[in-house]
């Protein structure tokens, strides 16, 4: 079922008649998701405190939230109880946060800087930082098994599989590797698309499909999430290389140029500047479209690829 | 359901007729999740293969299989498919493969040699089998959420939430967190308990109470299998200390020596060696006690203690 603006708007906890505009709908998605990993993550206790406060560090670093962001909307085309969509967006974000404890080690993209702040093996030690990350992994799953997230079993085995596979070797883990290797092997655009895909493609399509599973949308709404999903992952993406060739450390509050730096293929490097912003625009454009099927109530999700074009950070 | 020895012999592949002896039993168990885990785990495919190389060469490496043993040998206790207990065993072994991959990490245990063979970073890189070993954790949660390991979605998502919570923050990850810093901190008895009770002592149990969960066995089932997977726990982490102090590198296929090299304090080096085998002596006839309550069908169960207790490697 396909909601009202209103309606949608009243499940991400917007007041009726206030037509949401893209800035409220995510700080509204993080004051929410926040919320809901302060109540879901360990409190530090017992002589193995610190790994449960290195995983609060990470997680609240002040990310913009934007696949929980991804959860509630399109959670809120189906009319699904915000407290799942909210359970489920912690989820997703415990597992992003991991991602960056470990793509941050020394052994990998050795980062000093995440979100303007040390990264967790630089605030810790790095014996604590791969701990906490295999801590939100794990985490993840415990939330997403759970009952308070859904009342049918199957819809929540479904989010499990489905988090294991984006999140995964063929996925998120395997676009990692990849990103890896990238320096020393000779990648094509179309090898970058998808080592792209899977680093950061597949999370964005779990979170966007994730709405459907849980409000049991059709094989059709399925399809148009993904494919939205698809343009919105590469967008973020594209921007992303072009904030690491243009952007500022101060603004974009981690280390830029790395990607020239370390002899990594990106899409702009492959592209060109002109081109990349070319393709982003026409990806931002066909995926406005592809929400506009759901009229008002996906307001938010179509302003988002104008939001990802102009982004600073 | 309690069944006969026979009947227990032949859900772990042991023709009626014939008494399972111990060392059977065990690799009877080895050969069926390793069959699991080949067809379970991904072939290496893709730019990403490395990560699955990884993955592989970490797991097959010729472990004892203790944990499927302990699943299948309780799931046959409650005439649990065999296909779906050893489903479970495999996910089971991943975590438990994951975490040695982890733990050996240089800023960690910083380990080179492990089953007789270079340990993952070694044989690959830092980052592989950092990626490798979140990989596995992940494969673990499709495994267990996939309807082939049990036709109810509620008994599937009871599995994930288990094994979470085993392998979580407050299980397996915490206890790995307090033996990080158990050379700086001044631990008593009790501390080193709840630090091996977190380390290993979690996913024991889980193997032993999977086998009640994916039969639905009884309360009372449950509280029986937790003992005993705490006496076994116990029992196997003082007989690891002792080979640590007493083995050899050959027989153990490890470096020995290094918890007192490392300053780390153990049951054994609190106790002493002759104490700590006194207590070893206790759980074990305690462990085959609590088992002789299923008869004949808990003979490898019960046989179990004695064989930690006289175990080289």
């Amino acid at each position: 079922m396909v909601l009202s603006a209103d309606s949608a708007n009243r499940s991400v906890g917007i007041p009726p008649g206030v037509k949401s505009s893209f800035p409220a709908a995510l700080a509204i998605a993080a004051e929410a998701v926040d919320a809901a990993l302060e109540l879901l993550l360990p409190k530090p206790a017992g002589l193995h405190a610190r790994v449960q406060e290195a995983m609060r560090y990470a997680v609240f670093a002040g990310g913009k939230r934007l696949r929980p962001f991804l959860v509630m909307q399109s959670a809120a085309l189906f009319d699904v109880e915000p407290q799942q969509a909210v359970r489920t967006a912690a989820a997703i974000e415990s597992v992003h946060t991991y991602s960056l404890v470990h793509d941050d080690l020394p052994c990998m993209d050795d980062d000093d800087l995440r979100r303007g702040r040390p990264t967790a093996h630089k605030a810790f030690d790095e014996a604590t930082a791969v701990l906490a990350g295999d801590a939100l992994l794990t985490a993840a799953f415990e939330i997403l098994a759970d009952a308070g997230t859904h009342q049918s079993p199957s819809v929540r085995c479904r989010l499990v599989s489905e988090l294991a596979r984006a999140a995964g070797n063929n996925g998120m883990i395997g676009g990692q590797m990849i990103d890896m290797q990238a320096a020393e092997k000779h990648l094509l655009a179309d090898d970058v698309i998808t080592l792209q895909q899977m680093k950061t493609g597949a999370l964005f399509e779990f979170c966007c499909v994730a709405g459907s599973m849980l409000g049991q949308g059709s094989i059709a709404d399925e399809k148009r999430l993904r494919g939205y999903a698809h343009d919105i992952g590469l967008l973020f993406q594209i921007t992303d290389d072009l904030l690491d060739v243009l952007g500022s450390a101060e603004k974009t509050g981690k280390a830029v140029g790395k990607d020239n730096e370390q002899g990594k293929k990106t899409l702009v490097s492959l592209w060109g500047i002109d081109v990349a912003r070319q393709k982003a625009q026409g990806l931002a454009q066909r995926a406005a479209q592809t929400m506009a099927h759901y009229g008002p109530a996906a307001d938010a999700l179509q302003a988002l690829p104008a939001y990802l074009l102009e982004r600073e950070s």
